[in-house]
């Protein structure tokens, strides 16, 4: 017999009442054990959905879960770490320039990374695209690098809160995800356990994030920043637009192409604002506030930590990037301006070219996505290209372009486009 | 690709929506078939139990369960027919009387009864603890003795409402067991299956039953009368007490002979009145409220039908019923008037005796259990033997001792104690 049991647990949090930390502690790690049974666990989840956790519930609930797994220990590397997370959004390869760009700035990016499902790409599967590159390291490779390169993007073990690891594909199947105390103690508990000295939360919010409104995103932007904080781990978050795609190009070497083109100073302006902001962040959380990243970019020093980073993890920085066997223009179909490009719309057409994948498991295509041609506030031509798809399976473009069709808006008067800023809060 | 899946209808009515009958005929079919996982009943479940549900949605939600299996056919039986459930209480022997009092009226009466868990004992074990008396019967066999005797108690088959057996046993290890939609539901579905003309429900209210308090105990009565009267079976909910246990018995055979005296015109007067009760409901709901069953009782004929009934399912209603080997007397530690007997704690004792079970399948001791020597309201003398309890395993005192800690109190002035009504209202 043990000290609680599963029932009691869920019926406490059924009822509204605030689990004690032995009841947090016990059902995590019986879970882990799978001595509390998977159904037991989705009702508790959408107990938790519906009625809520304290700050303190959160914290604890974070902590076992952390506790479930192994830590990381970089109190070897010789420089100050600092990590970012992003939640997720449509052409967000902002990892890509900003790992070697904080790097070159003297602080340590130890970058554990995942791999894509449904509307968002995975920041490994954009790596993968590069030839010879591989994701996995192990823990001697990933600390050597660290203090060599300076950055290290690679896959995360499979020792870090692996209760997080079997209750994420349980609320992945049972409605639960949407719970903002297990969403926030998800992500903390697995960047808490990596050991990273700082870190920066990029929360996206619009019709491409997970978080398709404000209030919402705040309350787990202010959730993760405390749970951070409280951790001992220095935390920022910046509330960041995604009702537009980021740049101007969703899917795998796609985006790494156009990293590459930030790292050597040129790419999009809204990638390049981002790509800063958070580095400047990053260099703050670090220690490293005297550092100006716009200056280090602009010296070609990012771009030598990127080739240095993909070379130490086998790939050919050099090495042409595959291209999809198929493309398909999608032209404007009047002139004016382009007031409006959905990120959801065109994450989901990339994913159906085959940028993405349905279940974790299933193969991508490296070439595949889709390229825009103008971002809103610009002036279109009627008849101009507006949107360019890839994949190598032509039959794939019918269902991408019922999923960009509603997509984007063009006013022939150009009076309905309000510019909207990028970063839209910053909580520390 | 199925119509639906399951994570539309949990976030449906995770997100307060009203699910659709498509989607309630699908998720209850699919979760049958094993299609729609235990973890996601679970979630569905919570979701139901924290936002309700609709009367439409119960009602479809019973139908499709009615639907998972087969329905009994009664309608080859000569006279109307009449079910009673009751949803459980402590001393609750009300169907052993009852059902062949009825019989004895010209109405028969179709009783698919359960085994006990936890502190509420179950028809079946009571019955059993008769020698040679069998609960199993084929529908033949069924059939057969409800036209001839005019009365069956025995088990419900395998066939009847399968999704809400596999949904029973969910709820019990996930903290779900307490919805009122889905208590309702699982209550209805088996009843309306089971092709009786009429359902009289009793609906326990205090500390020994389900229902704790009023409100909920009505809204579950009010639920279940609105479920059977819409299926087209005339349905009446008494809510009767039980904050104090039915009787001077909570046991198996102690049950038994109890409700022998109460066929032999004797019997606590609770008993009787609450037996009376229900049988003018139910000869009403068959058409036959102009047969007094008091007259009936008093005639003998109602024994001369459980003779026959338990005789049919091969009982010996003349054997001497079995006896514990152990029994211990608590004393009344004080005199005065016996102002409360708390129906919990008396049910749990006579469970720690071996009257019950903790799970599924477990045996029980057949003349365990706990006797009283006074009910509230009447005067005890300090010293008299208060409680006997019964057990072959005398190990067990201690912790039913335990349980009838503070389970009663005795007054000296006599003023504290108000009779209170057995029968609190009528519902139809």
């Amino acid at each position: 017999m043990s000290e609680h049991d599963a029932i009691e647990v869920i019926t406490a949090k059924r009822d509204g009442g605030e689990l004690t930390d032995s009841q947090i502690d016990w059902v995590v790690d019986a879970y882990t054990r799978g001595v509390v049974r998977d159904e037991q666990m989705s009702a508790l989840a959408m107990a938790i959905l519906l009625n809520g956790m304290t700050r303190h519930e959160i914290a604890r609930w974070t902590a076992a879960m952390i506790a479930s797994g192994e830590r990381m220990d970089l109190s070897a590397i010789s420089r100050p770490t600092a990590d970012k997370h992003s939640t997720g959004g449509v052409g967000d390869k902002i990892t890509l320039p900003l790992a070697p760009l904080v790097a070159a700035c003297g602080v340590a990016v130890p970058q554990l990374s995942g791999r894509g499902l449904g509307h968002t790409g995975g920041t490994l599967d954009k790596l993968e695209s590069i030839s010879g590159w591989r994701a996995s390291l192990t823990n001697e490779e990933f600390s050597a690098q660290l203090e060599k390169v300076g950055a290290v993007i690679c896959a995360a073990g499979a020792g870090l809160a692996p209760a997080d690891k079997k209750l994420y594909a349980l609320r992945d199947v049972t409605g639960t995800v949407e719970a903002i105390p297990l969403i926030a103690s998800s992500i903390m508990s697995k960047k808490i356990a990596e050991g990273s000295g700082s870190l920066v939360l990029d929360v996206k919010v619009g019709t491409g994030a997970f978080m398709k409104d404000l209030a919402r995103a705040r309350e787990l932007a202010e959730t993760m920043v405390a749970l951070g904080t409280d951790a001992g781990m220095p935390t920022v978050a910046l509330l960041t637009d995604m009702s537009t795609p980021l740049g101007l190009t969703a899917g795998n070497a796609l985006e790494v192409r156009e990293s590459v083109e930030v790292l050597a100073g040129g790419g999009p302006a809204d990638v390049v604002e981002l790509t800063l902001a958070l580095a400047t962040e990053m260099l703050a959380g670090a220690g490293r506030g005297d550092v100006d990243p716009a200056a280090v970019l602009a010296s070609g020093a990012a771009m030598d930590s990127w080739n240095a980073m993909i070379r130490a993890q086998g790939g050919d920085p050099g090495a042409p990037l595959p291209v999809a066997r198929e493309t398909h223009v999608v032209a404007a179909p009047s002139s004016g301006v382009l007031t409006r490009l959905d990120a959801m719309a065109v994450g989901l057409a990339s994913w159906r070219l085959g940028a993405g994948r349905a279940a974790l498991g299933d193969p991508v295509q490296d070439g595949a996505g889709v390229v825009w041609h103008a971002r809103p506030g610009d002036d279109v031509t009627g008849g101009q290209p507006l949107l360019t798809l890839h994949t190598d399976e032509p039959e794939r473009f019918d269902r991408a372009l019922e999923a960009l069709s509603g997509g984007f808006d063009i006013d022939a008067a150009g009076t309905a486009y309000e510019p909207f800023p990028l970063v839209i809060e910053r909580l520390s």
